[in-house]
């Protein structure tokens, strides 16, 4: 079983990507697609006069806040990616099926719902969060839709043990459901061709990087990618064989990141 | 089995709709709910800066033209209809599941992307349209998730022959899967208190039609009612039961409509 995410940044093809999928599906491998939403809820905000606000928190992570607002504008602009690459795979004749975390509790987990935050060299509390963590994955959902033949395409919206809708990093989604499932690979796929040394320099990617030393790259990441090595790690320990983080811009990007294209970690 | 279909018109308490619904489920009642996406797709393309257009069909019906943008609008304003139900639901501790009809072709049938419509009194042809009928349903799917437990939420798009997203009816949506999956009862949930003799007289209000005299009710019926009398004859002739017409503002108002009060055709 090969879960397989796959980021929004620019230089992104979707197209090549579900053909790829595609491919491997009637091969015979069982596939699970989750996809984030940062890009476009970043772009619909703007759109709607609702600008994204970033924030660093006191632990020094940089995330978006959601407030109430921004919570439902994710659900729309998640709600058109999912619905864009359900489409795409539908004309390649894979029936796909696009779920969130929160429906049927397909992940669920703590909403974190206050925000203490460091803005202009002072802590602040930001309250109205509707973010948090995953706990849980429903394995019985996903695989009766695996059984039933579908491919579940993933929206990295979860449910909080109260029921609530919570934003939630769709990386470290994707090495839950990977995780608890016990698949064989996950595939962290976004628009550049894998860790590097020094970003943006592309001829620096790392090729190989042994599970125990893992922490050390924690450093070497940039922005987004630091969630991609912790979702690496996660998934590691909770028994996938192997991550990679590999590049969505190519021709055939999944089947070019199994053969060994992008950062193996393992 | 109940099939609910509930509009987004104002005055409707999603609430109020849940909080019965949940009652139901927990008093044993197998339910499917099916939403809307119209208003809710009219009031975000206002503020995308692409409002939605109209048109008048050669044969006299009004629908929404549906370009590509639209569609992908149409695909955002249902991904928020559907979270928030599903999270209405999940708080109220009911396992809700949302699926667009193009998830695991639930709902399937001919796209018509060329539409003939009459403007300034002359023909015209709009192609690019994203519209369709429903002509298959996936019951394998819906038994799939209801034997899970779980209550399937519906949002109105549709998969094409071709695996194309379309814009379908969601009364019309609510309909076929009444009628494919043998429902007891179908109710058509909006903001009046059923089919109205003189419109918007709600002291007019229709309490009870025979099925066969459905049709000289179509007279009656204005704007988007025209689409739930339709909907409430293909679902008589596809097996359903009973089809209720009936108010979504008030409390209980599943209860409400199962205990016969709105518009009841048997």
């Amino acid at each position: 079983m090969i879960v397989v995410k796959v980021g929004g940044g620019a230089g992104i093809n979707y197209d090549m990507l579900c053909e790829d999928l595609a491919m491997l599906k009637r091969g015979g491998h069982e596939i699970i697609l989750v996809h984030g939403g940062s890009d476009e809820t970043n772009r619909l905000s703007e759109q709607l006069g609702y600008p994204a606000r970033f924030v660093v928190s006191t632990s020094g992570h940089t995330s978006r806040y959601t407030d109430r607002q921004t919570l439902e504008i994710f659900m729309m602009a998640t709600g058109k990616i999912n619905g864009l690459l359900v489409e795409n795979l539908q004309r390649l004749g894979i029936n796909a099926i696009g779920v969130r975390g929160l429906d049927g509790q397909l992940l669920s987990g703590k909403r974190k719902a206050v925000l203490r935050i460091i803005e202009d060299g002072k802590q602040k509390v930001l309250r109205d969060d509707w973010t948090g963590t995953i706990d849980q994955v429903n394995t019985g959902l996903i695989t009766l839709l695996l059984k039933g033949g579908y491919l579940p395409v993933v929206a990295p919206i979860a449910c909080s043990f109260d029921g609530e809708a919570i934003n939630v990093d769709g990386d470290r989604a994707a090495a839950a459901i990977a995780s608890a499932l016990g698949a064989n690979t996950l595939l962290l796929l976004t628009n550049v061709p894998g860790l590097l040394r020094r970003f943006p320099d592309e001829s620096t990617l790392i090729t190989h990087i042994e599970r125990g030393n893992l922490d050390a790259y924690m450093e070497i990441a940039q922005g987004r990618m630091k969630k991609k090595v912790m979702g690496a790690g996660e998934a590691l320990e909770g028994g996938v064989g192997r991550v990679i983080l590999a590049d969505a811009r190519r021709e055939s990007p999944v089947s070019a990141a199994l053969a060994g294209q992008g950062t193996v970690i393992e």
